[in-house]
């Protein structure tokens, strides 16, 4: 069943706008089309809203978020709302200073989105303020790990109930819920965090998925969710002695251009909570 | 005629003012220097004309546009005409939103480009408002073919007649030509189109050619698009079963690196018309 | 002895806040990670100070400055001054514009630098307004060669005298030096100046070595620029016939990625004078 989810973004290609961050945007613009979505991305406030008309899901990311960009997130947020577009937010580095953090939160009260996906502490930070980062990395202390998932998918659902948004927390174990489902996940690779912006590229190609099977939200997150932790260990697989972060960087994204609904479904590794 | 074009890229090592996008970039500046030009990227408006002065050609890229760098564009492309300099435009996603055509037609309205370089879709807006556009890639509707080809052209020779610039429309069949000449180029890989920039390099790359060739703008930006084209066909031989997209991007930007002027010769596959 | 200061990286994992442009970012948050290091970006006036109190270190990199980012430079600086966290400066351009010398220059002026990262021409236009520049890269006539190096560590060193920090001039042949020890440091590969950004990249690990080894700026700067042309050197071996500086860029960060202490230790090229 998440093969099916990759297959509907191969057969209807959804132009994505992403408002994001300038350290990742050529990585997340290339895992788009390398999943078969097709990226825009424009984050001046006179043409925002305009060009997420045009496009069938929106990303908004908030690395690197500045004075220009965060108007235009809202002005493109409250149009896809009204287009009934799935938004899927990003909030990099919640927690890590009062802008990035009151900025998540002004946007959970004035947008609905569709999917929300960061790290524990991040999403930590926008439940309860409670969350503390390590710059754009998860804290330690925040960890998911097999004894505590238990209480972790708790706080997962509890949250997806609260925002009305799928939840995605992705680590060594990830996690996608609703109020009353939860994926927990167990592809991916460690070394995955050793490349900058994995997870924005996930949550880049998540909104595609979204945008491709509008009535699956859950599914379609978690198969986005599975499909990148696989493509990382596909690439691993792949690399030799000399390979480092920056070969595996190519590979992951080679991963996912290569990977077959098929595939996607054989590799997935999760159960269901 | 056109590994000449390439030579002088080479023996002249153009230093090129880029106002681009952030998306696309990186790539850009390699590119540059794959062909033997070297990049400078600025758009702050207190040193965007300084920048143009100090460099040989200017390429204007409109993705990402912001009310920032909009001004710097005016600015950077007068200052170029002032001094003679090249100027190219790439009219990213025009017919996407009213801030994209419109800063597209005041530029075209008050600077003097030497080429102007887009698919079908984004020239067919810059012409008469009628082009239609999927985001930043062309419409199917629009594309160019065999068929509609002699048409294609035509209208291409009247947009370069009205506007004084060689025009070069990129796509399955690419067409760079001034009012009288077309050059109707084959090279190319399907798979070009699912990497983020392609064209944006090509721009930059043109906008090298254009300033190492004074005196030959036609036969230079066709040498830049058969060069382009070219090294997606060489790096398209080279991939290997798990490469995908990312890797291409690559072997694209390696193919310019290594082609000789001899290889572009024999590798450019074109009629003119 | 160098070995020691990549060591100390690796076992500490600092966590670097870049003021970067957009051009190089990426490749400088993928050489961090590569390091053993963790990057952060942020550069609206709103939070640039708070994402330095949180951070280690701090690179600041004034490539495609604008008028947004230049005033966090100044936040960002003097709150790493405040908390005794080590900042780097890269003056890319400096030379080539206005905006650029000035704002170096006064960058200068109200920030205790640990480090100044540059080629010989912006290191010259720092020191004394006579450097010339070609864009971004270093003029031929100010080139440090065997025939003038005496001449050129003089200059360094009472460049360091004056400004209190190490600085490190990177070229075919590099000098890292204090006002009394200068390393003149012979690793690297001419092909390193035919990809975008090897300098910016050298800058955001020099501000990681800086802040893993505290008590030796001096030796934490050279280790930085030896491991950089080493990996440099490692890259180039790898390289097949069909490889370019595409995959050369990817390759040094891999190098960087898997260099060992001991690899540095004995890959270092240098002498001191």
């Amino acid at each position: 069943m998440l093969g099916k989810m990759l297959e509907n973004v191969r057969n209807t290609c959804p132009l994505i706008h992403n408002i994001t961050n300038y350290v990742t945007v050529n990585d997340c613009a290339n895992i788009l089309l390398a999943c078969g979505a097709s990226p825009i991305m424009a984050d001046d406030e006179a043409e925002a809203a305009e060009i997420t008309s045009i496009c069938g899901g929106l990303n908004i990311n908030i690395g690197t978020l500045n004075s220009n960009t965060i108007p235009s997130m809202f002005l493109a947020g409250k149009r896809a709302n009204e287009l009934g577009h799935p938004v899927l937010l990003d909030p990099v580095g919640a927690g890590a200073s009062k802008l990035r953090t009151e900025t998540a939160w002004k946007l959970l009260e004035e947008i609905n989105f569709t999917c929300i996906r960061g790290n524990i502490s991040e999403i930590k930070t926008l439940a309860s303020g409670a969350g503390t980062t390590k710059g754009v990395d998860a804290d330690t202390a925040d960890k998911v790990t097999e004894e505590n998932l238990g209480e972790a998918v708790a706080f997962v659902k509890k949250f997806a109930a609260k925002t009305g948004a799928v939840i995605a927390i992705t680590g060594a174990i990830d996690i996608v819920a609703d109020s009353e489902k939860a994926y927990c996940i167990r592809n991916g690779h460690p070394m995955m965090s050793s490349i900058t912006g994995t997870g924005c590229q996930l949550s880049a190609m998540t909104a595609a998925f979204l945008t491709a099977n509008p009535d699956s939200p859950l599914e379609a997150a978690a198969a986005a969710v599975c499909a990148m932790g696989f493509a990382g260990e596909l690439a691993h697989a792949r690399m030799t002695e000399l390979d480092g972060n920056s070969s595996y960087r190519n590979y992951i994204i080679d991963a996912i251009c290569n990977m077959t609904p098929e595939q996607l479904e054989k590799g997935a590794k999760y159960e269901v909570r």
